[in-house]
């Protein structure tokens, strides 16, 4: 992982970042400003275009190369029956990415993506957060850095997901962690909890915080997070070194770095969410975190299906960014 | 145009119109209900896939060739000072779409759309609708054929788009003549209009929906739309007879089938809207039409260019339903 170090994992304030290139952003706002629309009209798409060339520090910024990476791990809190589904379903969804079965797969050929599937020792669960802390330090920062080694630092986007049974329950109690409330808020209906299920996910989580109260936000990774969640964190910081632009899929992934938020802020500003969850808790933890999600089309699946989807829209954004002509060149009057 | 007729078309209410294949989009439900997935979790792209299914009248829906039209045309209400723009940039937009150097051209390249454009009499503004109807009947049916012509049958999606430098009034007019409420309700800043500027543009619609009271549905077409409207319609109707689902762009496309949703609902069942545009009518317009857009980006640049974008998120949609391992295929256990 470029320039950052195991140790510097674990102290988050003191990380050296890599900085937004304004120049480069502000070129590319006053190319758009030039191009044969009217200012504006591309709304997202023009922030969009800005916000890679900032990041990948060009005022042309393009997408030769897309990285999608789905980490997957297993959650000793399935103990606590948190979700209908048995644990040996991440295993299978694994074996399903592999073969290229899974909506992952589809959606990553589609909008030209390069998929990597990393299985964080499913064999071998988190502890169950009610009884005792999820991981040790060690743990998370060894899930950390496997997240971090397998970006791939000559992309110029990385696209995020995740697989885990068991974890819409991870992610509600890491929001609840970071932005408070109560537990019922960050609950949804995960993969196929009802009112019953829903309500049960919320009692298990406020035992959970309560048990683990006082730690600081690695602290709180490792106590109620999963590996799957370290590892997206280290993905983040090491696409951050790199100034790779991060595309969190859906509420899984962007409560996966609510610690980081937590700790520290501006180690998101290189990441968009790809769309709002179906999950109900998502839209508060956007908003808690002032990012708005590009996509809402009810989805809720995970495997980094949403990122995948956006990735076309960032595409479209570029598209225009760099093959349209400007007022002079298309000889159209600017008002 | 396929089994219409220029009279049919001036009788909505008689028109012979396709049927959605429910068999096929029930067999597409049931397919999606056996991927691996949750049930529902991929939102919208199920939804997709079963309309896709209908209307195609296959329960595996396929996108081999996707068509996009832009119909351009200038108004006679200009004269009024609605728009900052002079009436000439229509002309120079479509020779830039010729050339290659608009939105529309990246976004259709993108996302693997032919983009065809229709340049409707642009020489020949159509009459200003505060003093006179701004189409004589014979004209509006000869758009509409027109537009009708233009639908290349052997497609399996249409994009619609438009241009035209005064087309935001036209379609707050439309929207207006159909939904009723006040003008300014459905007036946006268009094309660079400022606060004085909608104001104007709200008191031309006025006016003009005035002079034009009492007329029927194509009628109102014929008296506050344009040819680019008109063909929009024609086109939206041969569609319909080919079982060709269409993507109405924003607020310009769906003020544009306003005279048909007024006329018979029914007629735009095979539509969707591709994106909510930042015209601030469009919201009340969908709503209106119990249509729920696909994007929301934020932008109002027309053309065709949220459809574009829009047909990556079909796409994606098709890729799963058709490229996805089942339950049983992947061996994955199922709730």
């Amino acid at each position: 992982m470029t320039s950052l170090t195991l140790s510097a994992l674990s102290d988050i304030a003191t990380l050296p970042l890599t900085a937004f290139d304004s120049a480069s952003a502000e070129a590319a706002t006053a190319r758009q400003n030039q191009l044969t629309k009217p200012p504006g009209s591309l709304g997202r798409l023009e922030e969009l275009a800005a916000f890679m060339a900032g990041w990948r520090g060009t005022d042309r910024p393009e997408i030769a190369k897309a990285q999608a990476l789905v980490f997957a791990g297993n959650h000793g809190v399935c103990a606590q029956g948190v979700n209908p589904f048995p644990q040996e379903v991440t295993v299978q969804m694994v074996a399903n990415f592999e073969a290229g079965g899974a909506a992952i797969n589809q959606l990553c050929k589609a909008s030209g993506a390069d998929l990597g599937v990393v299985a964080l020792d499913l064999d071998k669960p988190t502890q169950d957060f009610t009884t005792a802390p999820a991981m040790s330090e060690a743990e998370v920062l060894d899930a950390m850095a496997r997240g971090a080694a397998a970006v791939d630092t000559s992309a110029d986007i990385l696209l995020l997901g995740e697989m885990g049974i068991g974890n819409s329950t991870i992610a509600a109690a890491l929001a609840l962690a970071v932005f408070g409330g109560e537990a019922i808020d960050w609950v949804g209906r995960g993969t196929g909890s009802d009112s019953d299920g829903m309500k049960h996910k919320a009692d298990v989580i406020t035992r959970g915080l309560a048990l683990h109260a006082g730690t600081d936000a690695i602290g709180k990774l490792a106590a109620l997070g999963g590996r799957e969640q370290a590892a997206i964190c280290g993905a983040v910081l090491a696409a951050r070194a790199a100034r790779i632009p991060v595309i969190l899929d859906g509420y899984i992934c962007t409560a996966a770095v609510a610690p980081l938020f937590a700790a520290r802020p501006e180690t998101l500003e290189h990441c968009q969410i790809a769309h709002m969850s179906a999950e109900p808790g998502h839209r508060k933890l956007a908003e808690g975190m002032g990012k708005t999600p590009l996509l809402d089309l009810g989805m809720a699946l995970g495997e980094g299906s949403g990122a995948a989807l956006a990735l076309s829209v960032i595409r479209g954004a570029l598209a225009c960014h760099n093959g349209m002509a400007t007022f002079a060149e298309a000889g159209v009057s600017d008002a």
